[in-house]
């Protein structure tokens, strides 16, 4: 199967959805800094799911590279992380047009978590058909930043019933943690 | 002819078809659990249409990977395959906000049947041209899944009229039938 | 410089104006004949302009195809085509909702010819750029079809404060005149 | 790093952004010239924003062809460059739509400023990874025109909140500079 389609379907869909969430930051009725000002909410949320989606296609470009054959189960787990990333424009917006109230806030959670779990199937049946020593699955390893991601949205998505901020802050630290680049896998394929 | 662009512009075609349905998704008015129910028929629909398109997409994957040639007829049977998928969004929206009503639900089907037989043409299409005996040829076969899927279409699209959850029950049947990978292909070529 | 990111960029352009215009065809109101009926003007302006859109991709890629060398001219020329045709899904839109009312058909007209004259521009750079002697340039010869469709589009134009559907019945002769499949630049790279 | 990845992804969102700004010019409500002028300026906009889009994918394209390796860092800077562009749509639609208001105009140009020093990083982070004596150094050289146009924008933006109009003349001639095709890195590539 041919590993260069997947990825220009993958980008194509990423490139999508990063350039559609900025059409729900509709355009302010006035043209003073009140009206610019009701754009911030939006705009933050905006910017956080962006670099989510940058983050994750970042990522994806690493597991793919490492990656030299797909199947038909690859092609369906990959389908599953974009369909959770593609529910980004609308929990996005819901959550910004809402001054982050408490169930938009954990929804935009549940929407990362489900992501996150798409992307821990998709490196596993990676690894299922490479083999556990492929350059691949040395290259993941523990895959402890996915762990403490996944454990991080499970903490964060209750706690917007209690304070949304807390949640929001919590999300924000699981995109600063994958700031950092990926060195793991960079490092094996040089090895 | 190449291959290749024919393959960058359906990606491109499947890519923003399936990213621009959940934009009429629309952000629900309220924050409570009334609002985000609201959105649970748009969000099926969706969830249904994102398989079809994801079920052509991967058929239209293996379908081009098993071709050698394109010519002009094989591009203009692949451009009405694409106009019939880009009518998804509209047939998904109008489905899902009339709480399966039974005019758009037979009209889904029929977007879905018209995107049957346009694959059908495009696959005898790509057979007339490749001969009886090519590997693209063997591996499709007698296409009973597609001749299933119109069958069961056809069986539908009227029930719309009489009750509409057994139509889209005979929808999900067909889209849950290809969701088992399609080894035909797949197996000719590795043969 | 490097044909192949020419025709990934167009090929994006051409699959999201392809596809963005069946948002402008609103899900109607009712769920009943009368509503399906209302939709029908704008369906059928969508078919024409996705025909146009369809067209324009399959003789960019003849063109390309026998390119050799992209210039910085020859990528202004591509984008002031693309620019043209993404007026396509507000001209489309336009004459859709207003019952194919005289200005929205002739804007319609002056598109359709923005672009034809883009496209010979383009064509002229490209073979100014490869040699009179060129496959090209011999494929394209003495371009009868791009000039009996500007010759249609400026006598169809003006017909739109007359009888409207007289420049409609123009718009869809050029198209149904270019489906028949450009052989020109097909025979001469077989030569 | 695959580079064609990079340029993949990148062409997906200049493709997106370019013709999802047409979709900012509402369809007017009637059919007269009246309502055709009423577009003109939203029109306007777009025509710059679609030259400025354009720009920055043609010397992008230029860019991108001179470098040999892709790192995260660059990945990022390449990124945050995209996130500035895409935020076009929505400024182009706020300036359009209030008839050149200041602080929609000087919004407007601090985009255009923002993506000016994105596009600098990048070169920047470009430069440090092929070293100083590299093709894309030499060819990149002092850059004057990059930092004439942060110059202008600098100018121009507080120019917004005396005359508009000054602070448009000022975007559309950095525009116009930047037209004139980026000799630089073709002359160095080929020399």
């Amino acid at each position: 199967m041919s590993k260069s389609r997947l990825e220009a379907f993958s980008d194509g869909v990423f490139a999508v959805i990063i350039t559609i969430m900025v059409l729900d930051m509709k355009v302010p009725r006035g043209t003073d800094l009140q009206a610019l000002k009701s754009v911030l909410p939006v705009f933050l949320c905006y910017v956080l799911s962006y670099l989510y989606v940058g983050i994750y296609w970042n990522n994806h470009h690493h597991l793919l590279h490492a990656s030299q054959h797909v199947t038909g189960g690859i092609l369906w787990a990959n389908l599953i992380l974009l369909f959770c990333l593609s529910l980004a424009p609308f929990t996005t917006a819901w959550m910004g047009e809402n001054d982050y109230a408490p169930l938009p806030v954990a929804i935009y959670g549940a929407m990362l978590l489900a992501a996150g779990i798409a992307y821990f199937v998709l490196t596993r049946t990676l690894i299922a058909h490479h083999g556990d020593k492929s350059v691949l699955a040395r290259s993941i390893g523990n895959d402890w930043k996915g762990r403490t991601s996944m454990l991080l949205y499970a903490f964060a998505i209750p706690m917007a019933f209690i304070k949304s901020w807390i949640s929001c802050a919590g999300y924000a630290l699981v995109a600063i943690m994958w700031l950092l680049p990926d060195r793991r896998i960079e490092k094996q394929v040089h090895a």
